[in-house]
């Protein structure tokens, strides 16, 4: 399918790419996006080998590669940026990381292939001159990763909050925006309760989510959640919500004493 | 240099491998792991593409590649497993990987190379047949990353710990283990207060690891830790340390207002 216009104006565009994985296969379900402004433009967690060369084909119709400023990666994740080696050889941009993952990037590519294109974003974030505006690089550590940004263009108001508002659905169903969050949260909740680091940094990530003017958060996994009662919403959740490291306790540490069955693999479960 | 020899029995083999990556490049130094068990054996956390060629051509001196039962990964990090697509297709090994990466890891490789290869792990973990032995996949969770494994094997009686204990130093001094703790926190400190998630795993896990019989610690990054008095301190240290969540607050989580400098790279800071 083609790819979802989030938003466009005259010069500004934003696109999302939701179906480019074999959804038979057993790989979880991934967007990318591309914003376009003038003749440049950024690529937002490319993802792994498998979405490259539609995502590069697909790119190539809205702009000429040699003009990506940029690849943006929220954390190292092989979902996130494992197609990396192919992105160095096919274009001239740069990747923005955090720079606590700056020196592991280097492992997804050929010797040298990285060099003087990395740039590592220090924790605090900053703002990202692309074409005309800046895209701004928020801090979302331990949201699932140690170093961890989200993504906010405040022409389209859209932020990209990577892992964070992911929601487990297929390709097709993460092209339509959710407008009420509460038949949307079965899809979300397992995920966070197990990915998501702790409650304390939901709510100091909340804390500042909620000074930014939002028109759509849009997820790395799964559909967006669009319009302002859905965003109070899923900020309140966020703030009542046990995950991770909250939910565990001696019982989760101990030698384990089960045989592992190695014939039994993740398509026989 | 060739590997280093971390155990040697008549059936029983464990070897180190630590400066396959280019030192003069920008990729952290990482170390992958050889066991040997008769005729078979498993690789421990192979790395990326940058060690793939050596260290395939190195096993391939100690066992016939067709013979190699496993890479096991204690998480789904670049250096760690970012070489997976050319292990699949050099090797008939399966995958070993916590059952909240096993729908990650196929963005590692090309469409279908994965299949039938990934053995998820419970959060549990569990024991791991390997020849005549068995591995046992501890829990390591939030150590760093949310689905993480270390792994005892019970013959040489060493624990792989994955990100726990890295140290940041030299492949060659990599090759030398630390029977002294105080001189060598100096080049672990940092790393483990911004990557590790919170005291409270921290404690759950020693608690845990107390109950082992260990001869050496070995983390995917410098130096083994060996000898009773040293890793005794390690535990204690990690029992006493504060890093992660527990060192953030609300000025952790603002709005950015620097401007990053994209001609600024890794290279050039």
């Amino acid at each position: 399918m083609s790819p979802v216009q989030l938003y466009k104006d005259p010069t500004h565009e934003v696109l999302m790419f939701t179906d480019l994985i074999d959804e038979d296969g057993q790989a979880v379900q991934s967007n990318q996006f591309l914003i376009c402004d003038g003749d440049t433009g950024a690529v937002i967690d490319p993802g792994g080998n498998l979405a490259f060369n539609e995502l590069f084909l697909s790119m190539s119709k809205h702009l000429v590669p040699g003009k990506l400023s940029y690849l943006i990666a929220s954390h190292a994740d092989p979902d996130i940026i494992a197609s990396l080696d192919r992105w160095m050889t096919s274009t001239k941009a740069k990747l923005i990381i955090s720079r606590i993952w700056e020196r592991f990037v280097p492992h997804f590519t050929k010797t040298g292939k990285t060099d003087d294109r990395v740039v590592g974003v220090p924790d605090a974030g900053g703002r990202l001159p692309l074409g005309q505006h800046e895209l701004w690089l928020l801090p979302a550590h331990f949201m699932h990763s140690e170093g961890n940004f989200h993504f906010y263009d405040p022409v389209s108001r859209i932020l990209f909050t990577g892992d964070l508002g992911a929601s487990l659905v297929s390709g097709k169903q993460a092209r339509q925006p959710v407008t009420e969050l509460k038949p949307h949260l079965v899809h979300m909740e397992g995920f966070h309760r197990r990915y998501m680091v702790s409650n304390k940094v939901l709510r100091l990530w909340v804390r500042m989510a909620r000074e930014l003017d939002i028109a759509m958060i849009v997820p790395q996994h799964g559909a967006p959640i669009a319009g302002s009662q859905a965003i109070r919403d899923f900020f309140d959740w966020l703030e009542s919500l046990q995950c991770g490291i909250d939910l565990l306790d001696n019982s989760a540490y101990r030698l384990p004493r089960n045989t592992i069955n190695p014939r039994i693999t993740v398509g026989m479960r």
